[in-house]
């Protein structure tokens, strides 16, 4: 109710401060022996870590993980399985000027006025921090859609107004070497140096701008999602907006889908050659009625421009006088190469979640 | 967990087939001592209703509410409140050449195959009927919400490629008996007479055409939204997104945003007049850190086409073969003049859940 | 978290006022294609309703329940079934006496307290009443046990100091039988004549008694329940103990276990000529360490006297003043021979979520 | 779903094995500005850890618990708070013995059955070690209610058959320092030294014995508890019985209820010397209709015997075979003056969470 669990039979509640002791999350639901690879999921988490190149945030972060619980001889038991995260960079005075100031386009305001009380040390609970949590949690969730064959995989579609060509996955593995070939993480190489460039440039201007990740789920089975308010969809977007700078979701046809006809936007129903029921097109983007039809599902997510810049702004203080915010802090140029993780791993929680779901019911 | 709640402390369950009985909901947890505006909550159905116009669809419900408990002497007693709308038009027949058809685009497949069986007539539970209910239940929430003095006003921002001048909300009634002076529903009288051209004559062609909304939610207190999960947009959103052919949805910036630079994007604080906080712009949609920092909340819904038109289309049926759906059934040109009535009711949804659940923990 | 819904996954949302338009239930999570069977369903509420016998409160409802939605052409769909039962009873005039007063030992007081407003009529949703919506829902759940063979049998152990013999279900339909043969439904039909006699002598004098209920799960599969929190026995204790008037619950060697040692409380495991495992004893009521574990399931209700009595009581007004209250009312000598059917439907709804719970994590 | 968390809006969520790397909590939704008493939380895990006395287990482990997260400068925040307690004794190899081996009434076979996997080592999950992460979280819990001015206390009122006289709590302090003087946690003084008498004998037998523990929360507020599933009593009821080795809960007049009649089980209402509204007897046990009405709340809850004996049991394995189990493992002989602290602690956060559902709806 407090609003930091999420799913609801693969659900997990993340916890910890940006520099606290440490972050962790607890997965609670996850099925018994499923074979926990404790080097994949420090792999997923690398790909989310500060410090990773030159264009993101320099903060120092080994981001290690320790599994405290509910796995025994490397399976998972059925039992709550608690992942914590040392904070490692806990540098706090760095902080010290935002402590009575409000930083622009910060939680610093809305998390003063609720609570009455935070932690102001590199935005507290508001960091993007929380989510290294949830890549962990994540990873064990594809850790069980790998034996389902089920694939998530997302790239930087967008970075400013710079659009990589509308990609298809046709081979996993090959998208995501293409992708890891370079550092902003798009599938399309000539645009990733575009993309690298731009931000580069923002970088050395002590600025940030947005960016957008497209994701797509492969051999996602027929059934997934409930009507009528957990739509497969719905719980997606919710997902995606749940993460730090997130400001648009759409799936399929998305929002283009509004200016279609409804001659032009409807999936035909096929058999393929092996007597499955496909779709001629697929605007649906795998997802009818709210339920998965067995197409790929596909789906963007806008991001912000991160809001800590290097050059000094306006703003009140906590005493609600006019004041001036330093140009401090961890400057993370723009975020979507390391969301790219992000979006994966609460993508991959969703399709946990709703496998579990559909066991039930019928 | 099957999907048919939604909401936390302010919650509803919805009930109902499109050619059932009746459909209903149940909202548990509606605040005592609550005035009940019956005609009120009518008017509200009566703006989501069929029958409305040329442009909408022609079935025939009047859409009558009644509420069977939770109500005494005129005001809500804090147990559940059920209401009741009877289906009026139930001529099963009219869809007895779905019955073994899988309607393109429709949720006929992915229901069929989730739960091994289906009401088929007129889509049975994937029928935007049980939108009523939401509207029904939300009438409800807005009169919570009038107590508090806070408003939810939507109106249609665009109709295929025809798109409305971005609005604002000074006046709220002044905006809704602009958006009421045409069939449409879009508070922009020049652009209204456009939309309700292109709908007449996408009509008339026996097709259907998608389109946005745009919905204003005006004098939210401050501190509405729970970190990390359940931030106000992340709710605002998925509950857009489970309204029946959404597929996008954005916020503040929105979309737009992930081209922008944070130096051009960061909201700067202020003290207005009487020393409130507020920010310069308002790219942050009202909501920072996925709390409300008591500016004017915006955002948009896009709505696909509707997927029954009046044209033969190629399918499969049950038995897996190919087939021809007939271009039958209630056609509905476009959905966006009557989902103004939704959308509101869904947002004012989220804003009496998350004002109860404000309540606690300060 | 108002409190009207139980269960997870097969969960039900109960509504009404003793003297509304009606009450009823929303089950939501039902498993498509089960069979159901409305004339079952019918009988189980026969079971509970009023005016059965002279033991019993002769309010006059008929309590039939009409089905509005969720079943297709006899068959559940996955869909939420509502069920409804109109209120025909509604002499309200009848309980003006309490309209200001508190009647002792009711929930007039804390209700009032509470929300600032209750409907007093008949004691509003406090009622027993709400009780008849659980037993449909419970009938539901029967019809899913059904089929996976699982019964659900209670009778009537103890009316005040009078306790049936330890009772042992070898047969169910013979159980039922032997406890159907008489109106207190106690299987032992020489403790039921005593039982019998001792209401009458109460009712005659104006005043009531508690009991207790025994109730016996058979053929429960190995497996249901959750560690750590929801332990089958603590969601079975949590439903009996939202029954109204239920002031008690035990399970297996229940408060008589408290006494014992463990070498002589441990159930021996031991192979059966099939090859499953049992135990020698069953002092863990068929649950170890929450989980079910093959054996039979027993536990036991203690339910206090009613406390609508026919003679005057010293109380206090809304004012806060001493007042008197009248020895008015729906007189009901014994509540329990008509809480077997509700603590039946309680018991079933639970296994019903809990087979639902089993079929993940693993 | 899994089972591992509890509480609507104070809500623990808890982890950990026997004999893993340790166990843990995390509690979401406790209200921000709790002033943190660490010294006070190890004061009460000090009460439920092992090697007290002579007469429980003498396992070896200091329970020293950390705070991760959610506390700044000794305040709580309003964000999650993890608590961690490592383990220090773990001699997994004492427990090889039970590797392939079902122990007689421990949840060794249920395990097992169903997840297909377990962790032996002391019991895994199921082991009672898991209640000292409640005994954090209840604790903490403690300090919130501290504020509202509500005492929560309990002590041993039965061993066997040894029972200590009804107990009243006048003075709060005094009652637990009379408990707190000797090692079975009893308030009577003359009971308590039979008790430990009693322990002693069965200790030095190998064997072990049940209890009772009798709570009483004093100074709650009238309006706890919602209606109708989510009685208060229900709610505490289903909190006790999810504790290790409870098989039965009563509160108020209890099982000893169900033999009164009405006229003399009625409390009947007055108003004391201040004009507040009391009951000249509390045989509801402060709860009607599920709400408190400001009288004390009592309950008893009966403890089995510990399943851990030292003598030699038979049993069957893992291949379903005719086995016996060593009389070895952690000998406790009595595990209700433990139990103190956790019967304590789970009450305090169902009170904790009712206060906060009590925030909200009116």
């Amino acid at each position: 109710m407090a609003g930091n669990s999420f799913g609801q039979l693969f659900k997990i509640t993340t916890f910890g401060e940006s520099h606290g002791v440490a972050i962790g999350v607890i997965v609670d639901g996850c099925p018994s022996n499923i074979q926990v690879d404790l080097e994949f999921i420090q792999q997923e988490l690398d790909k989310r870590k500060p410090g990773q190149s030159k264009i993101t945030t320099q903060r120092k972060e080994s981001d290690t993980v320790q599994i405290l619980s509910g796995v025994f001889e490397g399976k998972t038991t059925g039992t709550p399985i608690a992942m914590l995260i040392p904070n490692e960079d806990q540098k706090s005075k760095d902080y010290d000027h935002n402590k009575d100031t409000f930083r622009p386009s910060h939680a610093d305001f809305t998390y003063q006025s609720k609570y009455g009380i935070r932690d102001h040390r590199g935005g507290g609970r508001s960091s993007a921090r929380e989510t290294a949590a949830r890549v962990a949690a994540g990873a064990l969730a594809k850790l069980f859609l790998q034996q389902k064959g089920i694939d998530v995989v997302a790239h930087v579609s967008s970075v400013g107004f710079i659009d990589a060509p509308k990609a298809e996955v046709l081979d996993v593995a090959k998208f995501v070497t293409q992708r890891e070939s370079n550092i902003v993480r798009c599938a399309d190489a000539a645009t990733a140096q575009e993309m690298i460039h731009l931000i580069d440039t923002v970088r050395k201007e002590g600025d940030t701008i947005g960016g957008k990740v497209t994701c797509f789920i492969k051999n996602c089975p027929v059934g997934l999602g409930e009507p009528v308010f957990d739509k497969l969809h719905a719980d997606l977007g919710k997902a995606m907006l749940s993460i730090n700078a997130v400001h648009g979701f759409d799936y399929g046809s998305g929002f283009d889908g509004s200016t279609m006809r409804g001659s032009q936007h409807n999936d035909i129903f096929l058999n393929d050659e092996n007597g499955k029921v496909i779709t001629r097109t697929n605007y649906s983007g795998g997802i009818q009625g709210g339920i998965s039809n067995g197409m790929d599902i596909d789906f963007r997510v806008a991001f912000k421009p991160v809001a800590t810049i290097m050059t000094n702004q306006e703003t009140v203080n906590a005493a609600g006088e006019a004041a001036e915010i330093k140009g401090k802090g961890r400057h993370d140029p723009c975020v979507v190469p390391r969301a790219v993780a992000i979006v994966e791993a609460m993508a991959a929680l969703v399709i946990a979640d709703h496998l579990l779901r559909n066991e039930v019911y019928h």
